[in-house]
């Protein structure tokens, strides 16, 4: 089988995890489940583009959320570190969100995993029995 | 502000998605959350180190998975064509599971965005308010 340095024999993922348990109570399954969560993908892959965003602009392009989730993933991320939420005090006020340095770091491997699954959804979906 | 090739001006996927839109239709929200699904991440994460394995070992390492959500997870990675079943036909028999080609593509991306995740992870749960 081939197979590439980041699948080859026992896994980078060993390094991390040397039994090979994704343990419950590891903060990676915490980080793990507010990266991948329904909203919270979406959210961090609108902020990659790298400027800050407004809340309606969110709540436009991760089609779907609602008002409730959207605050909910954002103090999620907010608390994470990853994103960071700007008060813009003009008039009339309003606030606009954009990852932090550490969110632009996670972005730079997860818009490449988006990017690929955006090539091979189209085949995937149409290939399910 | 600094920003990467991934993560630059309109972002690499406005190729995919022109208008910024994460459509609630498109198939590409379909198999994100097939690939980001509590135990759909982690069934491919387990997977990728490249070998087949067995169910009693998926169930062990995917720690906290139940019976019924792991043979659900399993069937929608295998409908998707990321994870192939292998029946081995010995005795006593069992069955085996491996990432298909094209889930091994997959693999290359998740591993490398686990891995952040997994050197990240304890920073960030500490640092939460």
């Amino acid at each position: 089988m081939k197979v590439s340095d980041a699948t080859s024999e026992g896994g980078v993922l060993r390094r991390h995890f040397p039994d090979g348990v994704f343990s419950q109570n590891c903060p990676s399954r915490v980080v793990l489940e507010h990266v991948t969560s329904k909203w919270g993908g979406l959210v961090l892959l609108v902020l990659a583009e790298g400027r800050p965003i407004r809340w309606s602009e969110l709540r436009r392009r991760a089609e779907g959320v609602s008002e409730k989730m959207l605050a909910q993933t954002l103090r999620t991320l907010i608390e994470d570190g990853l994103v960071v939420r700007h008060a813009r005090p003009v008039v009339p006020p309003y606030v606009e969100y954009s990852l932090t340095p550490r969110g632009q770091e996670l972005a730079e491997f997860f818009v490449p995993l988006m990017s690929w699954i955006a090539d091979n959804a189209a085949e995937i979906v149409e290939g399910r029995p």
